[in-house]
């Protein structure tokens, strides 16, 4: 909302200037190498769509394990080669899936996975946001993901760029075949009636801006509409110079900390106001290609 | 999330079915012709894309009256004809304005408006929403409007499709010759940092899909990709055979109040936990073209 292109990226100078002016993107950007993860490549997906561009998932086998393992199973055996982008509703989801859903799925796929929908929080190491949220009695990272807590139980959230499983109206049909990722306004209604498994950490864009749908629920009505996915692989099977290397920032860093909390407290030049909080969709946890 | 198109629309039948089973979208498509009031064409702006495709923004003169002022004095002087979308920064915001922005602006412009980011609640009739929000004390609707309430002031919150004057460093520097619309997860934190004055009611895919810029804060760095405005028109002065009219669910209905319960607690076939409760982001009050 800024007007024109004037917009200035304050230097944190670590004596002169308070750590308050800086901007979340400043203390990203300074933070130390200690302060980054690498993302496992053997939960990290490249798909290549048909013009070329890449988009880059990262999965959790954590809160998901079953339907995760299924959708390694699925990339290796080469389901998303020639998957399509089939639907895209504003302000809600993109969805990927292949045209022939009839086809021959590998055998080791297993078909009716149980509802992976929350799990116990304990063996977790939660870090709290400590703002309200409207949906959960409490919010924060759990390495570096979105999760909810409540009532001892622990699951992530729908946030922009969140990577889910598709399913029939039975909990028990979202066997890994069909992929959607969020596209607009977090919908946290579907939290906990559907099976998380990732995030989208590089090529957002090449899903977000696709033309809508006009077909019910955003679906293609003509299948020229749809884009083509050239091919999906796990990272870490690609030949070691054209994997990828992502990083993340360590929810456990004061790095983190320090982002949080400047996110909550927008205090750079343009902010008069600051908001004195943050939902946990608005805290999505920083990546960077490994330098 | 569904797969496939295979989603029941479940007929909401008055007396045999309970009212839970509905959906948010039944329930609205069954509201009475009393549960709809018109939108004031004078304050509603159809945008024409070069492409011919329309936009349609309502405007609200009750939080940022000068804002709005200037807007319909710009609309009326011709500024957006020829204005072009220029900023397209993924789960952020579109923003649109003359590419010459040094040209003339209206006699009748306020150059330097008060920033308007709040306004005292009272004599605003106040729909509290009644779930917890992250940001503000209270949350629900006025008008229809998504606003939040806390220490007597009420003002218009960032939601997906809520519409906003850019400005620069200075506050009173929004004079409304540059607009943006959310498109991403609501970034409250510019709630009380810059003037609200609208939402787009229609069209809204025709901004939320285009190609992300590729330059700083997602400004195009090619003067080529910047999708041209035709033209600008406030509704009310348009021939009456081409005016078009759209409608807003009223908040002090029932089938407001029944549709915020659905929203909330979503009991169609597909959910196996109702949320319970809902943010304001996610209960945008349904707006139809009057039949």
């Amino acid at each position: 909302m800024k007007r024109g292109r004037g917009w200035l990226c304050l230097a944190l100078t670590a004596l002169a200037a308070p750590l308050a002016a800086a901007t979340p993107n400043d203390i990203v950007a300074q933070a130390p190498a200690s302060a980054w993860k690498a993302i496992d490549p053997h939960f990290l997906i490249m798909l290549t769509l048909e013009d070329g561009r890449q988009v880059a998932i990262q999965l959790t086998p954590r809160f998901a394990p079953i339907h995760v393992a299924n959708i390694v199973t699925l990339v290796r055996a080469g389901w998303f080669d020639g998957a399509a982008v089939t639907r895209v509703q504003d302000n809600y989801v993109v969805q990927w899936a292949r045209p022939d859903a009839g086809s021959q799925r590998p055998a080791a796929l297993v078909r009716h996975p149980p509802a992976e929908y929350e799990r116990p929080a304990a063996g977790l190491v939660f870090r709290p946001l400590g703002f309200r949220d409207s949906y959960a009695a409490e919010t924060g990272h759990v390495d570096g993901w979105p999760v909810a807590r409540e009532g001892g139980a622990a699951w992530l959230v729908h946030c922009y760029g969140m990577v889910g499983v598709g399913r029939d109206m039975a909990p028990d049909t979202g066997d890994g075949t069909e992929l959607y990722a969020v596209i607009g306004q977090a919908p946290r209604h579907l939290d906990r009636n559907i099976a998380l498994v990732g995030r989208i950490v590089e090529g957002m864009e090449w899903l977000s801006a696709r033309p809508r749908g006009t077909g019910p629920l955003g679906f293609y009505k003509d299948e020229a509409s749809a884009l083509p996915i050239r091919s999906a692989k796990i990272a870490a099977d690609l030949p070691a110079e054209q994997r990828p290397r992502f990083e993340v920032l360590d929810q456990t860093s004061p790095a983190f900390a320090q982002w949080i909390h400047a996110r909550a407290n927008r205090k750079d030049d343009f902010f008069v106001r600051p908001a004195g909080a943050v939902d946990v969709c608005n805290a999505s946890t920083p990546v960077r290609r490994a330098p």
